[in-house]
């Protein structure tokens, strides 16, 4: 799908991230594992599931105009050498506005292939509550 | 915390769903991996880390009485040496009551350590709708 080659877990969700803000579908879809059945679930309750529908997903989001920014937080991380996982809380803001939304949970999971680190699911959810600490990350390596 | 082996992800995700049936608090505490951040967000936004915290929240589950039963459809399973997720639709079902509730999203991801496969994280949230088709399981092997 792209020649973009994220060189670790990290990269690829930064990546994700920044499409949404720049509501870029091509840079979206370029974030994505392109050799599985990958799957999204949208907040709203949605499972997408392969690349077809996820990016028509996509396509709807970024077609509402609205520009998105996601600040990401609270990070877990459990990596191993084909596989990550990163559990987040994503905070929302609308254009300019500087009044957060949501927040959200969201489970990123990534696998390494021939073309580095791609996402293969995103899974996000509304949090019932702010998180009660300042941004935290913490990586566990799996060996 | 157990002398339980689960020798497959698959043989964890049973017990743990297992376990909710019973409502059986240690029964489900061995099913997370005791040497990990383990993270577990529950369907009304909760995010929990650690087993304390995970502990603390199913007690509360189980204390409300309320026999619950989940039933396991629509199965995406990305499989590597050391890791697993499962991207599942649960169907909930109370007591003895026959009436479907949910359906919920649920993504559970799977370590394997010295004593098998242990849940890492377990991140369920509402579903906007019934799934459309009936009960799939497709299971994907990373090299």
């Amino acid at each position: 799908m792209s020649a973009n080659l994220y060189a670790t877990p990290e990269d690829a969700e930064t990546a994700f991230y920044d499409a949404i803000e720049r509501a870029d579908l091509e840079a979206m879809m370029a974030v994505w594992a392109d050799d599985e059945e990958v799957a999204c679930v949208h907040p709203a309750g949605q499972r997408l599931i392969g690349l077809a529908a996820v990016r028509e997903s996509w396509r709807h989001v970024f077609a509402n105009g609205a520009r998105l920014r996601v600040r990401v937080s609270h990070q877990l991380c459990w990596n191993s050498a084909l596989m990550a996982v990163h559990n987040v809380v994503e905070t929302l803001y609308l254009g300019d506005d500087p009044t957060p939304h949501g927040p959200m949970h969201a489970t990123n999971v990534f696998i390494r292939g021939a073309n580095g680190w791609r996402l293969l699911c995103h899974h996000s959810s509304t949090a019932s509550e702010a998180p009660t600490s300042e941004s935290t990350s913490t990586t566990h390596t799996l060996h």
